[in-house]
């Protein structure tokens, strides 16, 4: 029972050199990369020295094999990587901030293979066998309702195999669009609050516990910038109050100075405040 | 009445450096540039002096911005480009081949914009108020229901304003795919013998007629690499008395000697064989 | 009356990568552009928005045609753009600072179109017709006679047909060489005093005022690298008292940490300070 | 007595990468590297393991120094080389043709140091010391009077010193413009034939002799692309009778197949035919 | 029993972009990969579809980091590369020929990992557990006295587990130096002699063969440029009758027109000639 | 008497672009340049416009030919650079720091030319005929056994000529191995205290002192990120009463923020302490 296994689509991540702009950029030479925020994780912990899989769903050409490749080369098991005659690979486009212009990103990830195939896709049971840890975000419920559903199904099977479940809520406003009756916010914590049963350690911040459980500070405004760091205790407790299987969230702290730079922080609350830095 | 329209969609052309190929080029720097079968008669046409219109959708976002830049740049009247909420810039990716290994596209233009809007979108009155000649290819047919109805309609509103009408008949068998009960070739012919009627000049090869007209010489093998030139008057011939409106028929030959070497002809059939060279 | 018109050259702007210095960077691949005070401010308001004219003179070779297309991909109305037989394509290159080693500009402008057309080469009458606003910089009279003489004939046109007109001092020593007998604070002072009678807004910095018009506040030191912002409004109110049709005076201040790091500020002089940031 | 000295202009070589047109290339990364008929001689020379120094002009900036560097780098003799004060670095910009496209140069050489210096700035003297060989070509006389001056001076004192003279013909009709009352083969000829006098080696085609010098065989038609190189040994013969010092005519034969692959051929002729391959 | 090994070095490729000279690419941006005969062998394999293993020796430092990394990602076994502490990774630098010049190769492989481990550090008996195929190549033996015991030692353990051996002969002149009182033919000779009995088949060509074993056909000039196929049996046929445990010959053919235009063939003889192309 | 001599190993300086990390950057393009301690002093003082001579061994190949036209360029008398039959060109792997990440260094200088050749192939007495200053560093005597024979007929042949001599200690604990029973210090101070007799100028920072010559202020702890700069003084009276011959002893001193922040300080002790800044 020793391997950590994350679920998530995995894109071609497409930026513009340096601090070109899109419109500068473009036609011209353009760096294209793989990323996600759960093969992002899978690659951290695999350089760590840890066992770990990706799940994810990918189309059936040889853009997405170099994909697969890439993963493979890190040492991350692939095996589960579902690949689909329906569906595309999800695309995002980077175009970096520079002083006070902010960054800015295109989401090009409707129809991709993730958002394509229903839950019984994936062989949960197989996956999870010998798994010890189990790593999702807020992202995939996100992104459709076919992902949503696996997203469920994953961690439910996960907790029927006794795995730790950890899930980074991550909340993107610009995703959030498959249930059109419902502005994003209600969507996520519709669906969130479904998922966080079988969570056992919850990643986040203020904004990210505002905008998806509805989950607040007695006085925070989520729009300013400087994020009040005394107030995360009383977040995090009230995550572990209302989710009883929760039993630890940490939150991680950016403050922006300019589009380049930013002071960091984190804290981890376990009952109480286990360590701050 | 002295404008030239052309009407398609225009995509991101996705391209490894050199001959590298998608796994050897991903993740890596990658040539990035617009193109269209479409855009690019219209930019050809431009550079010739010229006085073109590009007609086309595309989504409200800077990259695509950067493309109608590109085609303003050259000249070309980008008014009539629609700027779609909903869809996405199509995009396709080419691994150029070498020796004997041949060239390998990726398309990815489902939901682009181009196949997201209903034919009114497009104001054809207004474009063709004083326009001379109207030039579209099978290809926009083949994308979806949406975009077959658009260069349906197109056509019909460039009959009714006297409006010349030329159409490249362009058939891809790896596109013709929105009505699933049909073969691709069943749905081709179905849809271009829909819009022939209101063309004036078609444009093809030995392939495009059998394909997608069912259009075939005496004893053709369109599979075979060496087309034989002396039967294409005969297939012009047959276009011509099928559809009595169109009045010419060219027809470019390509013969492949490599991935990157052919040989190349053209000829024109108007009633009689005009030119061949 | 809603165009805005800016007037000046616009060059190929030649920079090796990053911070290579010259003798590192050549031979080698180096970046081009095209830019220029006049034509930067042209694309600037373009890409807020406005309508904007850009009028110059370049030769009549392809890459000259590459500037005008890059131009009009922006939306700027290149109409009045003059081609030329005789003239090239002015240049410069530029070596970026790093540190404590300050930037190094080359000018390679003798010779240009727009130093080798009489000033009756612009169609000022047409140009102006509905034009509600004129940019001109300080730059342009110190390239040549011709440039020079061209410079005045604008703003002279301009003021006959209403045309509110906008001129920064922009004094740069390199240029202000085309009457050897005189110094170039000499040459400047001459030829902008011509000028200013037919500008309603005036923009520079202490150091404009001071080497292009002999205006300096009571004991400023315009060598010293911190600038007094107190004597600012000083130089605007002098500027306004010589010249009695110029309203307005914009002064920008940059402060230099080092070669990479600035601050800025701006003040609007208007009769009384209206806004300084 | 063992040096070989070339004189000539050297520039920057601009060339988009490639086989991009100046259209595609700009703004861009472009190649910038130095080149010259006589400098290429130079390093080729130098690359063979002889004494070789290059005698030229150019201006006083860090571009330049970049170019000195270069050559001193291969181990070329740069004392010579004079850095003026007034006059600029000529540039040529070169789009490399492909298939039937030729390709394109666009020469920036007006008002560049060697155009700007008189005969006498180079010590021509100290120069010829130890030298056993000079080589010019028809390029540098055609560039202006002033250069056209310096190459008359250079060879008279060559010979004066007993120095071994070649001269390549080089005809370039873009060139030979810096009198305007003649056409450019008329100045080419009165200059060419006031220099020939000097030199011991003369180089060319069949087309620089008939443009330069009026020398033709009997029915060449020097305007079409394949030339009969039967007929070259009468026009060495020619110009060996006209040129008493003229011992020997070297004649390189270039037949164009498309624009990146030429069939080659040369021939030396000395009294009587030597060599021919 | 499934599993193809090959063994034997993997190097750092390095080479100037396009057909750079080493004197024109220096300093500058390279191209480097990862290369080696073998471990070509086992990614083409592997692209087959085939289940491989690679062995080697690299340095324990992150560049070899990223070489297994790539090899892993092609889906090759590298769990036997092994690392070390004392040696360096191999590198060779290559220039691209062109036209009449040659490719130059500049081996930099001396005191790499494969040249400083002894034969015992690798687990043959393991490797070799479900293996059906080992492959070798002529370079290994001719690297060091080291690699040429660990390719000896690895055959004969081969040969114990009834893995089928092949061996490309892949004579290379410039390496065989490690038994200085030898000429490369003789050191070659001597060791091939000594591997060949636990070889089952044999690849090479016509001058492997005679610079390598001294087998000639009748009259073959082997430093003439065109071979003549007609005697490659004749070649074949001695290998078998001296090495009674070789049961295949496999013979290519390059004849080359040009530094980028070679005619190609091959054959295949086993006992009688079996197919040739 | 007027030249300046540096003496040490330049090497090929292999780094991956911008901040890509070594596993991310290969394969790829990377730049090489070429670097060396004592190179680098040299191209300084050219830069400066000193009459420099650099002196180093090289393999007898064609990127040592472009190493040393790199040198030439800047106008290093290269002279005496022996180029070497035997040996390789030294390179290392640079892979830039950032933010809280340091720079990592991989040598790859084993079996180098300069490690190959003995102390009498550089003709010392030659060199040194016009020479007033001769500048070494501790990276040579670090490297092999050869290379600190070199160093130390070097000093002494220059002490009998009168030029005087300058070491900058530049301790490297990476290299100093080419004594296995000796730590690296031992090794280093053993060597060291053999070369400073004939030394008349000392450079280095407190770290050198310590390691290299167990020289110490009274508290001193080198570890530690700040150095105190009021002990400076100490070290180097201390260096000046050990060696009797030294005259002068300059300390650089780097306080670094970040991987890529520093400040800099630096002292001359002369008797007494001249300057510090």
């Amino acid at each position: 029972m020793s391997k950590i296994v994350t679920f998530g689509e995995i894109m071609g991540r497409v930026a513009p050199p340096g601090f070109l702009r899109f419109r500068q950029a473009f036609p011209g030479s353009i760096d294209i990369t793989f990323a996600g925020a759960e093969a992002n994780v899978a690659v951290s912990l695999c350089y760590l020295g840890k066992d770990v899989a990706f799940v994810s769903a990918l189309p059936n050409h040889s853009i997405a094999d170099a994909c697969v490749s890439n993963l493979k080369g890190v040492g991350i098991d692939t095996r589960y990587i579902i690949r689909t005659e329906a569906g595309r690979l999800g695309l995002y486009f980077l175009e970096t901030g520079a002083n006070q212009r902010p960054s800015n990103v295109i989401y090009d990830r409707d129809g991709s293979s993730i958002n394509m195939i229903p839950a019984e896709s994936y062989p949960w049971k197989e996956i999870f066998r010998d798994t010890r840890w189990f790593h999702i975000t807020g992202i995939t419920p996100a992104l459709s309702k076919m992902a949503s559903q696996a997203a469920l199904a994953a961690v439910t099977e996960a907790k029927a195999n006794a795995v730790t479940v950890s899930c980074d809520l991550n909340f993107r406003k610009k995703l959030w669009r498959w249930e059109p009756s419902f502005s994003p916010q209600q969507l996520a914590e519709k669906t969130v609050r479904g998922i966080l049963p079988y969570v056992d350690v919850v990643i986040g911040n203020e904004e990210d516990a505002s905008e998806a459980l509805s989950i607040r500070a007695g006085d925070t405004d989520v729009q300013a910038g400087k994020l009040a760091i005394v107030r995360y205790p009383e977040v995090a407790q009230k995550i572990i109050s209302q989710f009883s299987n929760v039993s630890k969230v940490a939150i991680t702290l950016r403050e922006s100075i300019s589009a380049s730079h930013n002071n960091w922080g984190a804290m981890l609350y376990e009952g109480e405040l286990q360590k701050a830095f």
